[in-house]
């Protein structure tokens, strides 16, 4: 049983995952991937949060020759040293045992494993609304103060950036219903109805 | 509890809505719009039908101004009868009781009710198979005898009438997660499956 979930930005998908991993007793893999390739790669934890967060190349869109790239932009290599190490880190956690990760890729890489393939989101209003919520404890929030404006933008700047980077490593569109077995929106959904309804499908 | 269920061609959506109805024991809602509309517009089963699961005004794009349409086309005013009449006959059914309803731009007309709004879809090969099984007693597939290459055809053409019906009639974007609580890919989960999924929001 491997769930994956990806999320737009403050619609969450993390407090999803971590209750689904709580009620079914399996792993939770977020941030610890992010550890493991840091170790496994030797660039640090913020680099590789960082990079996992944006658009690989910044230089080359996306569909671009990687092999033109390679030659071309001296982040490339990098970009592709955490993605492999990523791969290689996804598919150990997955063979060890059952378990929920959110984000980083984890339904393409893990896709030979058939994962339960997950994505949560919202409107806009109601993912602000939850971001100011959690803004206290939230890596991506905590120590700003922004306004309505900023924080929309914030928000859209984040979504954009998993979507590249998703687009770039899987060729697939981030967020396509195609792509995943059950999409759920946690505008009018309370996160305990959405877990029952994951639930339903364990 | 008002449940409407939009749907690919093929994708199960019809079974999904007659199974929740029945395990839920409310009212379902499909066939049954067609002939109150035709009996309210007095016009015949087949017209209205026919009308329901195609672009409304052939001869106008998408968006294209309503009056101007109206005053050039012929089709326009009998297909904005039937409109009318399926948006009287909705609002009549959920007011009346908890009901399911497939298709029809139902989560749109009875937006006012709060719906659970349901969408189902699965991959073109799975609704292939999904279509040759049922194809001896469905509607729109009985006494054809399609190779491949026209059951693809006709299901992504039946899927590109429904996608036009709704985009004239509601301004929204057929089977786009945001105007939905739940999206179900019906190719890997079983109708067993996607049922308890959705009796779990109930």
């Amino acid at each position: 049983m491997i769930i994956t979930i990806g999320r737009e930005f403050g619609s969450g998908g993390r407090e999803l995952g971590r209750r689904l991993a709580d009620t079914l007793g399996i792993a939770y893999y977020d941030s610890e991937i992010v550890e493991e390739i840091a170790k496994g790669s030797n660039l640090s934890r913020d680099y590789v949060a960082r990079v996992m967060e944006k658009r690989p190349s910044p230089f080359f869109p996306v569909g671009h020759s990687a092999a033109f790239a390679a030659s071309y932009d001296p982040h490339f290599q990098l970009n592709n040293t955490i993605y492999t190490q990523q791969t290689k880190i996804l598919k150990e956690m997955a063979a060890r045992s059952d378990c929920v990760i959110v984000g980083r890729c984890a339904d393409y890489i893990l896709r030979d494993f058939h994962p339960l393939r997950v994505f949560v989101y919202a409107g806009m209003e109601h993912r602000m609304a939850r971001c100011r919520a959690r803004s206290a404890t939230d890596e991506l929030l905590k120590n700003e103060n922004l306004s309505d404006r900023e924080l929309a933008a914030k928000i859209a700047r984040v979504d954009k950036e998993r979507s590249r980077y998703y687009r770039f490593f899987t060729g697939q569109v981030w967020g396509d219903r195609a792509y995943y077995d059950l999409l759920l929106n946690t505008a009018d959904l309370s996160m305990d109805t959405c877990l029952k309804a994951v639930l339903a499908l364990c």
